[in-house]
């Protein structure tokens, strides 16, 4: 059995939503956001506090791009993978580690500045990192305008990865950096079954978990 | 012919330590750190400004952790790559993850409000990124203090993208946030021969091609 430790549509949305498109089935456990301040018990679970937490038998796993890249190589063959003797096999294992490290930890700073720790005096910070984020999302910009997809010509987890990135940025109201192209390729995304059963199993497990939702986590949402 | 754009010690040592364990051969282009400011032509090559930007053919990537992943897959075997199907596959993949991420952007923000822009009045989110890199660290010290590698058994390119994060600490100074077996585990990875050999690499390229390191640079190494 896989289990996911998620907080609404943050971060570890990126697994679920993989585990959706494979139809795999997986139990998910809800948490508040950020749990290591609203469930210290959590801690208990993943001593980081930090979802994902990914849990596959032995394997354990903290790294909500990682995540879907074992998913597709455990339990593929899928067209959500892209192989290694296809030509754009370096642009998708790029666009995994771009989705998190390029384009969502920047976002995360001004989270911090902005809605969590806002009388720190630190909102420099907060706007240099949203205009960092604008100024990498060229990269996305150049392969999104003339693609459908990131990758390969069909949709795989490069889209979820860089696709979570985008939803994170509607969520925090700071999507004006978007281009066009950028714009309507998470649109596109957006249209989606298995995007569309993510949202609705997230909300579903909330509902029966009886999760409470911290005001922080709406203000970002 | 595998070509990588390098600044001296900088994430794009990564790709480079991975060529020189595996024996590649490989072109390395220098560049003063950060060449968007230093070496403007080089946005006409790699439109982000930033390195690695690495080239094989008609693939082009800019990820530091993804083109190890890259190499391992598409010029192996070797024993530094880790399969599906051994145990540790996933604690693999979050490794790659975890080291650039969660360990390395953290490091970055320090460094520029510290010595690219110290006098924009933002040292708090300085410090707070490395407390914040310290407290992640703790997950590498619940590994590595009963393994002398990451995962495995052996020496794969987990250790070199968890592994340069240390490099990176030590570099700016912050390795106070270290614990004792992060410490040895970092001790232990210098005394390779494939580290020694990238080290010495990037030296022999600086001297051939003039490279100038901007004083910045300095203060950072």
């Amino acid at each position: 059995m896989l289990t996911l430790y998620h907080c609404m549509s943050a971060r570890s949305f990126r697994p679920l939503w993989t585990m959706e498109e494979m139809g795999l089935g997986y139990e998910l456990k809800m948490l508040p956001f950020p749990p290591r301040v609203f469930k210290k018990d959590y801690l208990g679970t993943n001593p980081l506090g930090t979802i994902p937490y990914f849990v596959d038998g032995e394997t354990r796993m903290t790294e909500s791009c990682a995540i879907p890249l074992y998913l597709v190589s455990k339990y593929g063959p899928t067209p959500l993978n892209v192989g290694v003797d296809e030509p754009d096999y370096g642009k998708f294992l790029n666009a995994l580690l771009y989705g998190e490290a390029t384009l969502t930890f920047p976002q995360t700073i001004y989270l911090r500045y902005t809605l969590q720790e806002p009388d720190r005096g630190l909102d420099g910070a907060a706007s240099d990192y949203v205009k960092w984020f604008g100024a990498r999302l060229r990269a996305a910009t150049a392969v999104v305008a003339d693609n459908e997809y990131y990758c390969s010509d069909r949709f795989t987890i490069a889209d979820i990865c860089v696709g979570y990135a985008l939803m994170l940025a509607e969520r925090l109201q700071i999507d004006h950096v978007f281009s066009d192209p950028v714009r309507a390729y998470w649109q596109r995304l957006t249209q989606r079954d298995g995007y569309k059963r993510a949202l609705a199993s997230q909300e579903k497990a909330a509902a029966e978990q009886g999760l409470v939702e911290p005001p922080m986590t709406r203000a970002a949402g």
